[in-house]
């Protein structure tokens, strides 16, 4: 029985994740949540999990749960708050595994503890790769501690490289679905509204993630992570579009094998697969390869997605550009969605914001939050 | 430096063995070549890789190379014959890996010889398996000796299975080319040459598996050999057609994954995967992803493809009917190359073979040679 720390627990990774413990009743438990400001799912879910600690954003909705819990009779769980209650969520020692899917630079002083505490992690949260890689992969060596993550492009890379060992590897092909404006003409992106970035072709997902696909910003942070995960330098990773989101991604060996992973396109499969790794439990989540009728792949436009090429740029300087790519594009999503700028105002205010930041490498949380909180600030003046 | 002894060295897989030990002289040298009747071509492999042994057809043949080489000077080269001649290559003690590629039930005897003396053996003979498949990967599973598959599918499977253990593995979906004859529509069928089933489209090959493919009876073997070196049952065994022959096949866990192996259409690829496995050296064999457009997939037709059909039902019942199947085919395809039968009296010519054939289970290598022979018999009384 693996019991689960679940950071996020409100989000979709976080219900995505509960309801693979809901499947899997004899492999796993829910030792901890930590949640944000929704206090009724907060309290649904530790209603029906009965964790050993609840972690919400502020002191008053962590008060309220409290309160609701006892009027309810249940005793014996913990409501803490605010990133102190995440970190204890994360540390918890009867925690055996810790879902790491607090979206954004929020969950990375979480996931740092966790790691330090010897707890294998699930990662979901990308920008903690992307913002603080090496001095997570570091203490994770450091600690003999697993990170599995469970995004589905790296879920893939980390099955296809169990094929081979770490020199043999060539490429890691990171596929992207190429967003909704794959193929609209470069003269129409100046004239894309929010509503139509939000479309996203295959997955469902967050406001931002969607827009990030839209703009291949998303990909790119996948390619920093890619670095940082699987230790390869940024030449090794490159990225190819393929519509059908149906392989999730490629690694190329140095002999010429390329291997592939293909499933459905469910996030609940690559949570399973690090919830149970090194077991691969069965699932109902099969892919119907008899109907699998044709299989596109194609070169990015960096034209049309200039944020691809800059995170290039970012995974090459490495430290503070990579951190300031994150920051610098959140500010501007934001802004997109808020109409304060166009579409392509986004990979442009991303552009200023890494020619203004200086080569650093932080080499603490706390200078990874400082460099973030500084490449906030300068984004938000380089918005047009 | 690992010392290999190559049964079948004047044939395809054999000089695409030798052209790897060319370009790989720090990892791999020859010990041993066992060849049939082309005394040219032994003779000059001798004397370019100077082998401990080397083994021909006949003692005559081996009288005349013997000869040749004491007229170049050369010494210390043992001229063996016969199949007392290839066991001896099999099981020389020098050597340490055995590569089977003679064709047909010919290599049988030398490839049980080899694992019975505890030589990994590179598998690129099908029918070793399909015959006596049990008997060879029993003594496999006794020995501790590894069989590492050559054919392009099953080392494809081989990678992919590296992903999972056993118990995980649900279903081993081999890709097929589909052959010249895939969209031929079914009333054409009776009419087809000799000249026409020889027009591969995307692999070059020996004769008898072009026509294998042709008819997808080759893929029936394979579904038989993947039983049989995977420890699967036949329902766990899917056929996918795939024109491009860029998947070389594909593991589908239970859990949803599905694992692909893509690479260039060289038999050198999966030749130097078993040479040097568990290790992947670096070759010029790189597969150029971003020229890769389109991948298809599609159903086979058991209607045009009966061979098929009777492979699975062949594997189902294992044993005699496995001989049976491959050995009934051999003799249908030599009379559909002499015109004697038209192409689908292939099929029907084993399928009466197979209604003829008692449910038996051959326990040693001589009543597997004994089973064959009988089968041989009643094709050749088959024939129309």
């Amino acid at each position: 029985m693996k019991r689960l720390a679940i950071l996020g627990s409100t989000g979709s990774i976080g219900q995505s994740t509960l309801s693979i413990v809901e499947q899997f009743p004899d492999r796993f438990s829910v030792a901890a949540l930590a949640a944000g400001r929704n206090l009724d799912q907060a309290y649904s879910q530790t209603l029906r999990w009965r964790p050993r600690i609840v972690s919400l954003a502020t002191e008053e909705l962590a008060g309220r749960l409290a309160a609701r819990l006892r009027q309810a009779g249940v005793t014996g769980i913990e409501a803490v708050h605010g990133s102190a209650g995440t970190v204890a969520c994360a540390t918890l020692p009867e925690a055996d595994f810790v879902v790491s899917a607090i979206v954004g630079v929020a969950g990375l002083e979480a996931t740092h503890a966790a790691i330090l505490a010897g707890k294998p992690v699930g990662l979901a949260n990308k920008e903690c790769m992307v913002a603080a890689g090496e001095i997570l992969t570091d203490a994770a060596r450091r600690c003999s501690v697993p990170i599995l993550p469970i995004d589905s492009e790296h879920n893939a890379v980390h099955q296809c490289l169990r094929v081979g060992v770490h020199r043999e590897v060539k490429t890691i092909w990171l596929t992207a679905s190429g967003g909704p404006f794959r193929n609209l003409p470069l003269e129409e992106f100046a004239a894309i509204t929010p509503e139509q970035a939000l479309k996203h072709p295959t997955w469902v997902m967050g406001r931002r993630i969607t827009i990030d696909s839209a703009t291949m910003l998303n990909k790119g942070l996948e390619v920093i992570e890619a670095c940082r995960l699987f230790n390869v330098e940024p030449d090794q990773v490159r990225v190819t579009v393929h519509p059908q989101s149906t392989v999730h991604s490629l690694v190329e060996y140095i002999d010429g094998s390329i291997l592939a992973q293909i499933s459905v396109t469910d996030m609940r499969l690559p949570i399973l697969y690090a919830l149970a790794f090194p077991e691969r439990p069965a699932s109902s989540l099969t892919f119907d390869l008899a109907a699998l009728r044709h299989l596109e792949f194609e070169q990015p436009d960096l034209q049309r997605f200039p944020c691809l090429r800059l995170a290039f740029e970012a995974a090459k300087k490495g430290g503070a550009h990579c951190i300031a790519l994150n920051a610098a594009d959140e500010v501007a999503v934001d802004a997109f969605l808020d109409r304060r700028i166009p579409f392509m105002g986004i990979p442009r205010t991303i552009e200023k914001v890494l020619a203004s930041t200086p080569e650093a490498h932080p080499a603490t949380i706390a200078e990874v939050l400082a460099a973030d909180r500084d490449a906030r600030q300068r984004a938000g003046l380089a918005l047009e």
